[in-house]
């Protein structure tokens, strides 16, 4: 269903272990740069109304989320800072092509393998911490980023054949595995 | 209530009347323009909690007004695309300061400013125009507009004095009138 070729393992639980507040910080600004990739599409292909309908609604709830993290961060007296990004992200946009329509179709599936990764990880984190609030937390949020993976899938096909698109995505979804297998010594939400 | 410093005079009815089409479809634009700016000081000022509220509760408004936008040119089958922009919204961010904190409080003074003209210039469609429908249409957004120019002032306050902001304010308006009064040949919602 998230089209990902990898699961998490053991390196990631224990930088969870070792640094848990760092990827409760780093989290809440995976929410924020989710809301600006978001509205960075409709920018970009504002004459697709379909898109700018379904960007819509995820710059909210990603923006919802944002607010949900920092609460959360508050609730456990964590202060929430600016934090160097992991290069996850940086890497796997640096896959997308520069040229239409192709590009449309690597910015919307690059954006769904983040989704479908962090979907995965929240997934992974329910299961993993002991504290029940966090627990929940998490397994609540996962849902709606398996939606999120859907729709940007669904909209790429706006732009390329069902087919290109899918084995486009297998692609993607290779790469994407290879990148989070290197991981980095920063302990992220994507790291 | 406003802060402007001039009123919008008969030269841009002209052009409302000779270039309706274009400056509803400009309108769309702006709006999405306004959720991007506000999106955009989430990201310059995210330590900041309120303004980060604020300007979330903004970012989903100005959405909303954007596919409002769309719908009401939908309805009267104008096909939307792309624009050349008014140089109003370039002429006033580059009164912004380049050094913080006193660029944090132009930002959003200028911001502030933008919203405030919207709602003088929806206000004022809303009275010219004989159709009803887009009258009612105008009227209904005015209110919001007014209360983001109250909010981003009030914001500005988080990084200045009140003498410090309204000050500046007064000098920002000046500017900003000036801007309006030379006006451009393009007809848009705040040319
Ligand atoms: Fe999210
Ligand atoms: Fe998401
Ligand atoms: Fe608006
Ligand atoms: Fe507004």
């Amino acid at each position: 269903m998230l089209h990902l070729q990898s699961e998490t393992d053991a390196r990631w639980f224990d930088q969870v272990d070792a640094h848990l507040d760092e990827v409760l910080i780093d989290h809440a600004h995976c929410e924020k740069k989710a809301a600006g990739t978001a509205l960075n599409l409709i920018f970009h292909y504002v004459e697709n109304r379909d898109l700018c309908r379904e960007m819509t609604e995820i710059v909210n709830e990603e923006l919802e989320h944002f607010h949900m993290v920092l609460d959360l961060l508050e609730k456990r007296g964590i202060a929430f800072r600016r934090l160097k990004p992991s290069q996850y992200g940086r890497k796997l946009n640096d896959l997308v092509s520069k040229q239409e329509p192709q590009r449309a179709v690597d910015r919307l599936l690059v954006a769904g393998l983040i989704e479908a990764r962090s979907c995965e990880r929240f997934h992974a984190l329910a299961q993993h911490v002991e504290d029940a609030e966090l627990s929940e937390f998490y397994a609540s949020l996962f849902e709606s980023e398996a939606r999120h993976h859907s729709t940007y899938t669904r909209l790429a096909k706006h732009f390329a054949s069902e087919e290109q698109v899918m084995s486009r995505l297998d692609e993607l979804a290779a790469l994407e595995a290879q990148v989070i297998a290197i991981g980095e010594p920063l302990a992220r939400m994507h790291s």
